[in-house]
């Protein structure tokens, strides 16, 4: 079966979106790739690094012309874009297929049920796991979702069509698709990124606070600068994505305070077998992971894939 | 002024002392290593390796023979060693200099005034903000502290000439000495180093407990990976020092935990300035120490060194 596409259409040429379009163009997954958005320097760039094929300011004509239309935009503008571009399909279902990156997905359906009434059953949200410090269409890269994983949430009336499409998409440019419910999504990024996020932020600024922070920060060593390499990501995104991801995220944070309330009890007590067992515990569950991540570099398909 | 040294004596020969070991002899700072410990297989695997130049299995030899003596056994048996060694000592302070290594001073330091009524002059105690995740002396390093600091905790009647002496021989190795109080060096660490190792544990030991706990880790990414990279290390050595340096680690956590309900409420109330405000410090915070570190890596010094 073959995908092969004429006009994939990207709202908005960022790190995603520009990474997108580079690995589409590798892999001759479509024959044209066009880009929108509100800044004409940052599309014309695109076209001068060869990402994009050309570029509309107009998004009737980005939409017109696409046979699947990706929202590349940031979080928290997705919805508003999806509110944007939904009223513009044609009804009787003849128009692109419709997807989008954004981090959290319960709050851009709800947008779009607000707004929508229901979900349209080629609307496929979807989810690249993959990123970078650096932002920008300069900073795409044609490797960016190789071996990595793209999560898709598809509703129960989604067009299966439609689904398999956006996944045949996500696969041409070497990532690994996976499906689950937009809830069980919400869920596993708070807890694996957006609450990491979260104390390390937070971590970073209750340090800088202190009286000492100069001498704290000059005889912080490798451990540290691991652990807070997240408190570098950009501001506006991640206060965007907790706001958006807000309910998951307390949840999350819930329970990683209960675990510390427990901890901190152990250290009081100088509980030392508690401390040893959760240490214990903890270091075991990581080496797992480090295993399982060493396994997908190195493209071995372990048994969880 | 030259420190050149007859016999260095070194009581542990794991990753510190090891490393230690490799580095004085790759600099003739002394003529002689000597190590000491309990398992003979590893003091032979030091001879073997180069690491030391011979071996004692007999506490009372290895002090006889040293001109600076070097505790680096794992921070919860240094009480132990100082408590074993000092009574060895003559009592005309014509014995060896004394220091350790252990990641807690006060702990320590509370230990030898409980055994010894006062801190002798000739005990400088000592630390090297260095480590791996490996151990043992196969894992030592020539180049484990080149560039590192290492924090020294002299007491006000410390005899001057030891703590040059030992700041002497970690310069030789190529580290950077910095003095400061044992309460400073323990709040310190506390907070950027036994602090984010609980927090990583405790991490990842709530969301191992969850019931999607394979799930979870199956889309962890990159972000994830280096913010729980510490909760890889020993967890006996961390259990360990959690003990030890308890009260500067509880004030430490009881700061992170203040920020963390006021960054909780700014989440449940979506108050996105608040947010952007701690968001952005963070980053700003996080960005000037990693600043910090590159200079130091590349060997300038800055205004703050």
């Amino acid at each position: 079966m073959s995908y092969k596409q004429n006009t994939v259409v990207i709202l908005g040429l960022g790190l995603i979106g520009g990474s997108l379009a580079r690995s589409l163009r590798a892999t001759s997954f479509c024959q044209r790739i066009v880009g929108w958005g509100h800044r004409e320097p940052s599309l014309a760039r695109g076209v001068e690094l060869g990402v994009i094929d050309s570029y509309t300011l107009n998004l009737e004509e980005a939409v017109a012309q696409a046979d699947i239309l990706v929202v590349a935009t940031p979080t928290l503008i997705a919805a508003d874009m999806l509110q944007k571009v939904l009223p513009l399909l044609p009804e009787d279902g003849s128009g692109p297929v419709v997807t989008d990156v954004a981090s959290v997905k319960g709050s851009l359906r709800d947008a779009v049920l607000a707004s929508n009434g229901k979900m349209p059953p080629r609307l496929v949200l979807g989810h690249p796991i993959a990123g970078s410090e650096r932002s920008g269409v300069d900073a795409s890269n044609v490797a960016l979702f190789q071996r990595h994983r793209v999560i898709l949430t598809p509703e129960q009336d989604s067009d299966p069509k439609a689904v398999e499409l956006i996944q045949a998409m996500w696969e041409s440019t070497g990532a690994e698709v996976v499906t689950m419910s937009v809830a069980s999504h919400d869920a596993v990024l708070a807890a694996t990124s957006h609450l990491p996020h979260v104390l390390a932020y937070t971590l970073v600024d209750a340090l800088a606070q202190t009286d000492a922070n100069e001498d704290i920060f000059r005889f912080a060593a490798g451990g540290f600068r691991d652990f807070t390499r997240i408190a570098s990501s950009d501001p506006t995104m991640w206060k965007d994505i907790a706001i958006a991801n807000k309910d998951a995220l307390l949840d999350s944070l819930g329970n990683f305070e209960d675990h510390l309330v427990t901890l901190r009890a152990a250290i009081e007590a100088e509980d030392s077998d508690a401390l040893l067992a959760t240490f214990t515990r903890a270091k075991e569950s990581r080496d797992r992971f480090t295993a399982l991540l060493a396994a997908r570099a190195s493209g071995q398909n372990t048994s969880q894939d």
